[in-house]
């Protein structure tokens, strides 16, 4: 007789007893219904309120589970600018490992890969080396002063970095699997639709500039930017006036030969649901299927990706799936 | 130091020795790589052979989980037609738990809730129980002999069933989620679409009809039927000449407030992702945001179903997050 049990079969979970064995995940770690009745009873606008918020509902669960690495290399260069820096989680003992590389958000003018004090984004990292992967979690330079395409261009130094470097660290440089939130996801994006190079004489760039990316997820970003009145303020900032044939993803996306996964928050805001509906329509008139997009049921746009360790099955558990899958040796 | 981790972080599943706990779904299961590869290999079209070949790739994998929960009550009348059928899957030890409806496909002229001497489809009663709620199964009256609306009037039927017996078995008439693939996905969508009573006298009809049931999942069927050369055999001997208008029930699920999650095999064949893009399209422009459709990776349209206790990321997990959030008390 268990009303209650139906909740917990897949939380076994109980405040100072983590129930993780090295080295496995179990998919266990679930939120109760009364903390995702909040997050999703937000305003879904991304506003430094949303965050504060949704983050201060979710840093106990993070707290319980653990964030640290057993091993967190801290503010690796992979270029001159002091944003262009990375850290490494790891466990000290792969060899051979895939490699997550994950690209924060911010509104292309904020956010960083390492806030001391709280889990972001140390659980990402702490998330991927559970699985067995070795974790990069980098930031890059910022707008207003650096402009599109900045970013693509900081994923591919970050990448070149993973590449020639991730194997003193148990990585396996020909397994490396993107994954960008937010602005971040339109980086990962506008790398892979080979923005990176954009603008630029192309004489001489490095010509494997791909190589050993198996894979990427796209977490609630956008992938074909508006022209004129539809575009947003920070949209404006970071793209300019640039116009849309030029800045936007979505062609390059469905050109690459990259395995995708994306996702999207119940309670992303609606222009984040526009995009994904944008998405399915161009996708399936191109390869006619639908994309695989996770959606992150009971979750808010900050919340999605704050789920990962803590709500496996929101985010985290699909797209384990998916890098387990694209790096299969 | 492990190139073979990555795919066990998700697997504790070794021959011989099951290693759920009962009462918790840890989601452990997963199939190899190399079962994977031969599901996604095979013609996505749905035939005798994709059906065999399916099961019997994934048979051994449910013989080593094990499809049969401590109770199973078989063939309880829910109506006079010897198809009219259900099987209930319970722990024995129960009282007001969640209770999930199964209904199998089948091209609407075949199918059973139950094939002896293999997991069809106890291994979903057997799954439901795992989660601790009471499972039931059910079959059909089948075309040619019976049209439309014949399936939605069964589960309409089954539905009565359920909230006048279930509490004996130790679920909760109050707590019903519905989940039906392919034709079983259609005839679910009927029934919530309003279709069981449709073109009859209402007089004295039922008007609780949709009491108790908290949500449904609807797996790689289709919701809108086409008129003239696109509709399928299998279509024209179920539907017969009615208009699309009549017999498609994307209207009626927009029109639900009933919650819903939808599933698509990444190798079901084109026409189910075709009316996937089409639900998406029509729920983003009626809700402002995308459905939440399960994209069950690796899989086709057999293995889908197939893979509810043995590949629990592909589809169980997600809709097993589903039922529990809907039917919070």
């Amino acid at each position: 007789m268990t009303r209650g049990r139906a909740r917990d079969t897949i939380t076994s979970a109980s405040p100072g007893t983590p129930q993780r064995r090295k080295g496995t995940n179990t998919v266990t770690e679930q939120l109760p219904p009364d903390v995702i009745a909040q997050l999703t009873g937000m305003d879904p606008a991304i506003t430094p309120e949303l965050v504060a918020t949704s983050w201060a509902l979710l840093k106990p669960f993070h707290d319980k589970v653990g964030y640290n690495a057993p091993k967190v290399d801290r503010d690796l260069a992979y270029g001159d600018h002091e944003r262009q820096r990375l850290d490494v989680h790891a466990s000290g003992q792969e060899a051979g490992a895939p490699v997550l590389v994950f690209v924060h958000g911010g509104g292309f003018v904020g956010g960083d890969k390492h806030v001391p004090g709280t889990p972001m984004y140390d659980h990402i990292g702490a998330w991927a080396v559970r699985n067995g992967w070795v974790g990069v979690t980098i930031t890059y330079r910022l707008a207003p002063e650096y402009t599109w395409p900045s970013g693509a261009q900081d994923v591919a130094a970050a990448v070149r970095w993973v590449r020639d470097n991730i194997a003193a660290y148990g990585g396996d440089p020909s397994r490396i699997v993107l994954a960008g939130h937010s602005a971040g996801c339109v980086h990962v994006a506008s790398f892979l639709a080979g923005h990176a190079t954009a603008g630029q004489d192309r004489t001489g760039q490095d010509s494997g500039w791909l190589d050993g990316v198996r894979g990427a997820g796209l977490l609630s970003g956008f992938y074909q930017v508006p022209d004129g009145a539809g575009r947003g303020e920070l949209e404006v900032v970071y793209f300019g006036g640039r116009p849309s044939a030029e800045v936007s993803t979505l062609p390059g996306l469905l050109n690459s030969g990259i395995p995708l996964i994306f996702a999207v928050a119940e309670r992303d805001p609606e222009f984040i649901h526009t995009q994904a509906a944008g998405l399915t329509a161009a996708w399936f008139a191109r390869k006619g299927t639908i994309p695989n997009v996770i959606f992150s049921e009971g979750h808010n746009h900050i919340s999605q990706i704050g789920s990962v360790g803590v709500d496996d099955l929101a985010l985290g558990a699909q797209l384990a799936r998916f890098v387990n899958r694209v790096t299969e040796p």
